[in-house]
């Protein structure tokens, strides 16, 4: 159990901004660094001068194996007009850029900073799947890289024990996967707005006109039950259990508490910051959770000063729909082995009584990974101000949001609980 | 010109460590690691109990293409016994670890963490010359790699630039070269701990030997001017004006201000810390002067509330011969134009009035890049405790030290002064 700690000096979050998230073979990093950074200028409500920055943290997991690139804090540096001041780049796997935006908000708390930007990109597109496996692998531990797994085999590994340990299956995942995607098509930057009912109802219209028989699909998850439709990646886990790979880019504008008013009148406050680390598969007591992740949401409740009850809503990381099973246990929303059963009576569904992943999750948003983190807090903060549009979630006083990143096989974790005031 | 800032609470150094630098093909990067916790470990006066250590930072640059590992912050966390605390890695080209150092300051002065590790570790000699020469441009920014420029081909168009505008020449170069040979002999962890005159001795000794003609070697300066001893690498640049390939790890232990004196009577403390970040050659105004460290050294004396001629000695980034003589320009030691004249009237000799690289500097203790920046704050650390032994800075009273890394060619650069009170 980590100490509680607090900061010395108050963070808010003054404005934010994404590229859209998909795949992108005529952008490059930095197109997309400068669509989230033009979105974000726009977004800080007084206006920004960018030149007031005072300096910068960028995440990024491996474009020096995507784009054969380090280096990445000097280069978005330049593109943004902040040099000569201050860049660093943070790696945590996909959970880079909420390493930046923990590194941000040190940064201010200590008192040399009033002003930071915080972010993350990825590109991946321009390599083969293969390939993007293969740079994947890099975040795994040794040892698991060795045996063989990639990260859907490791999820799979987690799921067979979730479902031996606690009688969940399939469905229970599928629940999952149908609900980001209904969330989704409610979310303009996401690289798959449609739900499996749209994507199911689509198949049958091509086998129709093609004058091929349609299968018997009568709901989602009869479709999805479809080999033809969902084939096995790494048993149990399947095609629709898994997120796609993106490119993308995020980020963030850390103000000093006493001097975000000025930037707006819709601060966001930095309420706890968490973070954990963790050994890997090989050495973990439990297949069925993450003791990084459990560190991380202890230290950030601890600084915050509330319990997971008071959470009103959450991105987790759902690189598989299985991590998500296990992060809303891991993280208190549910009680160990009842996620699964919450989950089917609709608990995480966006007018549930805790939706999870209103912006598609990684799965439908899309999953750049050094962009990730910073992406899921720009949902937060966005659902938090009451801009989100059609996937705001319908709560009255919306109030405290939180953000769960998961690097590797959960090497890394972090969980950021934001506030309004 | 960065404003004047300063933290809200206090860190300094409460222990300190480094392997061995050199190529060792038997080792890995826990292996190295491991030899530098070891040794901070028991460099802690009062003694350390590593569970009471809130955090790691471990600057890496690109193990992802030298060992085809990314993700250490959590490898490394493992290694030591820290986990599930957190555990980031930083990442800015040859100044990754000044970087975590960094962090790990204002992790401290955040009020957040009291202890926190920091350190840096890589391993290069697993390649080949060529593929560590690709390794390095991952660094560069993205047109001086389309341009054809290596590393060397930067250096040697300063030097080139420097010369021209200057009037100094080759001599100059071998005069910084020589003293950093002087120097390393004197370090127990330096790569090359040998002086030029012992090398001309070896060679000379070798050739009589071998009854082949001896050349007419009158001093360091006629050996060096020799092509067949010291063949050109990227003219004016020949292989003594630049640092070798290198395995090696390093870290330091940062404790609060209020907190320090628990570990030891001796704490060095961080006075002053900058940053700054560059974009490139290409748009560099003067090729005889670095953007980034100007800044940088701008931010940390403005810090530390003292100019240059405060600075008592400092380690700076040596990657090759010319790139020691623009850093002492820039830093403010000597004035731009001037350094060479003062070089070879000895002033940054071990007994000159600022003796720089002190250690051998990354030209004879070693660059294995992740692990610089912390190990030339080992370095002041040590000097500042009077525990140097025979390259013991020869002087009364001495208080002030700092140490300079760069980042690519100036993309990250980091100032950081240590003082001992």
């Amino acid at each position: 159990m980590p100490k509680k700690r607090k900061l010395a000096r108050g963070v808010a979050i003054a404005g934010a901004g994404m590229s859209k998230f998909g795949m992108f073979p005529d952008k490059n990093s930095k197109d997309l660094f400068a669509e989230a950074f033009g979105e974000m200028l726009t977004s800080v409500d007084k206006g920004l001068d960018p030149k007031d920055i005072d300096a910068l943290y960028v995440g990024n997991f491996t474009n020096d194996f995507f784009v054969h690139q380090a280096h990445w804090g000097p280069i978005i540096s330049d593109l943004i007009g902040l040099t000569p001041k201050p860049a660093t780049r943070t790696e945590g796997a996909c959970a880079s850029s909420a390493l930046a935006f923990r590194e941000g908000v040190f940064a201010i708390a200590s008192g040399f900073y009033d002003i930071v930007l915080v972010g993350g990109v990825e590109q991946m597109s321009k390599r083969t799947t293969e390939e993007v496996a293969e740079g994947l692998a890099l975040a795994t531990v040794p040892y698991e890289g060795e045996a063989g797994f990639t990260f859907p085999g490791v999820f799979g590994a987690l799921a067979t024990a979730y479902f031996a340990k606690y009688g969940a299956g399939r469905e229970d995942l599928m629940n999952i996967t149908v609900k980001s995607h209904n969330n989704a098509p409610l979310n303009p930057k996401a690289q798959f707005p449609l739900t499996i009912r749209d994507i199911m109802d689509a198949r049958r219209k091509k086998l129709e006109q093609r004058g091929l028989p349609v299968p018997d699909w009568s709901d989602e998850k009869s479709f999805l039950s479809d080999p033809t439709v969902n084939p096995p990646v790494a048993w149990p886990l399947h095609l629709y259990d898994c997120c796609p790979i993106s490119d993308g880019a995020s980020c963030i504008l850390l103000v000093a508490e006493e001097l975000v008013r000025n930037f707006t009148d819709e601060p966001i406050f930095v309420a706890g910051i968490g973070q954990g680390s963790g050994r890997g598969l090989h050495a973990s007591e439990s297949l069925t959770s993450f003791e990084a992740t459990r560190y991380a949401a202890q230290e950030a409740y601890g600084m915050a000063g509330i319990d997971a009850d008071a959470i009103q809503f959450a991105e987790v990381h759902d690189c598989f729909s299985m991590a998500e099973l296990i992060h809303v246990e891991d993280l208190g929303f549910f009680p160990q082995g009842q996620g699964y059963r919450a989950i089917a009576e609709g608990a995480t569904a966006l007018n549930g009584p805790i939706p999870i992943n209103t912006s598609g999750g990684l799965k439908c948003k899309g999953h750049p990974v050094g962009a990730t983190g910073t992406s899921q807090l720009f949902e937060i903060w966005t659902q938090l101000r009451g801009k989100a549009g059609k996937r705001q979630v319908p709560k009255d006083n919306l109030r405290i949001g939180a953000a769960h990143n998961l690097g590797g096989t959960g090497g890394t974790c972090t969980f950021t609980i934001l506030e309004r005031r």
